[in-house]
Formats: structure tokens, C-alpha cells, sequence
């Protein structure tokens, strides 16, 4: 029987609100064992690259990222976000260690390969180097990870974090008993886009594909969902999609969409 | 008898010239042992503070860090600097893991007394958790940390790096035979500040205190010195003032300026 771990990843609408971050982080904080934060961007890398005059590319709600927009999210996602973060758990007694995929090597991946479209610095996750993330959590230290990774060449590289949270969790579930929690700015996942307490308690495959099928389940939420199903079909114990408020109650069963294989 | 560990601090001037960086690195990088890099922020910060509208104010050449500035450095010393330092060194075979203050609560500091100058979120180094250190130079990490310090109160805050070189290096000779060597842009202290080759080759206490007092030794190298000597007196075994293109030699005693107690 393997020991709990839990992998929570915190989205960028949170991050962009100081009482809705701060509440969470001490939630975070608060919670016990081993865990690891992993945390999205937020709208400061397209406010900070404005006001640096790099234009921001979006193409299908994906960033482009070229080279001085990579200055920027590394600016951006691996120093003002990350090391807030860290600060603010260190002040709530959380040992937090501030990283990206390059840091110990944890997280390699490969510049995407230029098909229809050139994302740019953009990252593919080939390895997470579970040993390494074993032994700073043996040191009674809590990852707080930011979405870049870097090739072997020694590029940075852009990475999405609700990926990331999902490859972790997939490479730790050799160590641990994994609980995977998307934490955003909704209940769960919603039957109706219009009533924020409509959460679909819980879903499987079936009604996955019955939610797609009808359009209930939109655009932004079916990388997640897909994230999640992968997660649990390469050994995750659990996945849960909560609001960033209820993270004590998600732990506790008690809030947001619990996903399943059966 | 201990093991050897260097605390290699790099300039600003070196990190602002990428080819100097780059050779730099592939020599950190061949040095073999147990090894912190310890990096300053060099122009950039200057340049993306310009950028972004915010104001550099310098008293007697130490920056005013007001809270736009701390955002600033934050972003350009944990994120840009220390991230591409780190991607580099990785792709050198370097185990590196970068690092502030704040992560894994490593350099706890106090914001900086308002006296007759109000320094801003400027950093006090009170203490160096050398056993979190310890732990992972054990787990094979080199450490890469950033001029960023942070308080019980969580402020992230913008610290000395040659101040944070010496700082570490003492902390680890209860562990290390610590060898401190600060790389920068000249060969070593000068006995003239004309002749780039005038490098003095060792200086003592007596011999230190006749180059202030005859004004040879200038107003910016009195701070590296005087952490060099309280380095030396706290337990450190070895401080060598070098280039960074000598770093190969200054390990082997071959180059820069050797400073020593007796």
C-alpha cells in the first residue's frame, strides 16, 4: 500500500486574483502529507509582454511563443509567480521549492515539431524524472512547479500546466497513492455553462462521451477532461475538477466533479 | 577531514555577455565535485525596468528596490537569469537546480531598517538553512541561486549576491573544506587600476589595509574583499578573486587574487 500524494494544479484565473490565491494558498498549506503544487500563468505574462511591447499570438486559446515572448513567461511564470507562491507558503510554515521542468532535470520534453502551425518554444513532455521529484519530497520539501519544461539541447521551454500536473501524477503513481485535483474558478464541470451550481458530481467514460456528444462539455474543458481520463488510465488513484475555494472539501470527497474509469 | 565544495559566485558582467557566460559555464560545468553556482543580476534588470516604465534609482551604487523593482528582479534574477543558467548547465550534464532564497526557506533574511536611506525590499541575511542544502547536494543537485532572499513574513527580497556567496560558504564549512571564489570581469584584484595584468596575487590583512589606505584598492572591490575576510574567519577554507575565463586555474591556485588570513 502506497503512502497519498497529492498533485493540485492551480489555474490562471486564480493566480490573477490576490484573495482568491491567498485563500487557497493556505488551504494548500494546511493540508497534510506529501504534496506538490503545479500552477498556470495567468494573465500577468500578456499584461507584462504588452507592457514590454512583445505582441501576444493566440491560436486556438494556445500561445504562440516566440523567442521574446519565451523571456517572458520565464520571467513572468518562473520568477514573479513561481517565487510569490513559494513566499507565500514559506510564510504559512509550507517548506515550498520553487521549479521548473529544468530545475533537477524534472521535466524534459521536446520543442514541438512545426505542423500546420508553429507554436514555438513550446514544449512536448517526453520524460518526468520521477527519482528526482521522489527525493525532494523525501526531504520534506513541497514542488511548486511552473509550466516550462527545457530539452536536452538546454532550450526553456513553454509547457502547459494542466499537462504537466497530469504527466507528474502519471510518473508518481509508481511511488504513491496519487490524488490529482484541478483547482479553477468553477464548482466542477457544469451540465449548464449559465448556472455555476450545476456540477456533474461525477463522470465516466460513458457519460463523457454523452456530455461531448451533446455539447454540454465545451472547447476549453475537453483537454482537461482528456488529461484527467489518460491520468487514471496510467495508475492515478483519483482525479477531481473543484473550485480553488473548496480544496479542503475536495480532499474530503465532499466538492467538485470526481472523474473515474468506472 | 571534510570534502571539498566550491561557492562560485559570477558577476553581473559576465552573465550581460553571453559568450563570456556561455564559456563560463562549460567550465563550471567540467569542475568536478560538489559545487554552488551563486549568480548577480547584471543590466538586464536595468533594461526590462526601463522597458516596463519603472524608475532605477542608485544610492552610492546599490539599487533603491521599491516594490515595481522587486517585481522586476524578481522576474529577471529567479526567472530569466536563473532559469537560463540552469537550462544551460542541464544541457552541459550539470544536475543544476536554480534557486532564491524563499525555496525550501534556504537564506532567511530581514528587510533592510530604514535608516538614512530607505533601501526598500532590500534583504539582511539572518540565516543559511544549511542542513536543506546539505540535503541536496546530497540528492546530486548543484545549486544555482539567485540574489533573492525572503522573510517569516514571506517578502521576497532583493539581497547581495557576493553578500549571499560568503553567507552560504561559511554556512557550509560546519559541512565542507569550502573553497569561495568570485568570478568577475578582470583578473583579479589590481595594483593598478590601468593595466589589466597588475594582478595581486595575495593579499592579508596587513597587506589589504595598506592598499585602502594608499587607495589602490577602490570603493567597489571593498565589499567583495570585506566578505572575503569575514568568509575566511567564520571557517572558510579558501577565497580566490578571479576571471571568469580563469575559473580552471583559480581552482588549481594557477590564477586571480588568493586572499588569505595569514
Amino acid at each position: 500500500m502506497f503512502q497519498p500524494l497529492y498533485v493540485i494544479k492551480i489555474g490562471g484565473n486564480v493566480i490573477d486574483n490576490p484573495d482568491a490565491c491567498s485563500r487557497f494558498l493556505t488551504d494548500f498549506a494546511k493540508l497534510p502529507g506529501t504534496k506538490i503544487l503545479v500552477h498556470g500563468g495567468g494573465k500577468i505574462a500578456t499584461q507584462v509582454a504588452a507592457r514590454l511591447q512583445v505582441e501576444t499570438q493566440m491560436v486556438d486559446g494556445r500561445r504562440i511563443t516566440d523567442k521574446p515572448m519565451l523571456d517572458v513567461v520565464t520571467m513572468v511564470y518562473g520568477g514573479l509567480v513561481n517565487k510569490n507562491l513559494v513566499g507565500g507558503l514559506q510564510s504559512l510554515g509550507c517548506n515550498a521549492i520553487g521549479l521548473t521542468g529544468a530545475d533537477g532535470g524534472i521535466i524534459r520534453s521536446v520543442k514541438r515539431p512545426v505542423k500546420a502551425i508553429d507554436y514555438g518554444f513550446v514544449g512536448d513532455i517526453e520524460e518526468v524524472n520521477d527519482i528526482q521529484i521522489l527525493a525532494l519530497l523525501n526531504s520534506s520539501l513541497t514542488p511548486v512547479i511552473a509550466p516550462l519544461t527545457y530539452s536536452v539541447e538546454g532550450l526553456l521551454l513553454n509547457t502547459n500546466a494542466d499537462t504537466i500536473a497530469s504527466a507528474i501524477a502519471i510518473a508518481m503513481a509508481k511511488h504513491f497513492n496519487v490524488n490529482l485535483i484541478y483547482c479553477f474558478e468553477k464548482k466542477g464541470v457544469l451540465s449548464d455553462p449559465d448556472n455555476d451550481d450545476a456540477v456533474i458530481s461525477s463522470l465516466v467514460p460513458a457519460t463523457y462521451a454523452e456530455y461531448k456528444a451533446s455539447g454540454v462539455i465545451n472547447k476549453g474543458m475537453i483537454p482537461k477532461l482528456d488529461n484527467a481520463f489518460s491520468a487514471l488510465k496510467e495508475g492515478v488513484d483519483k482525479v477531481t475538477i473543484c473550485h480553488a475555494d473548496d480544496l479542503g472539501k475536495a480532499t474530503a470527497g465532499e466538492a467538485g466533479t470526481v472523474i473515474s474509469l468506472i
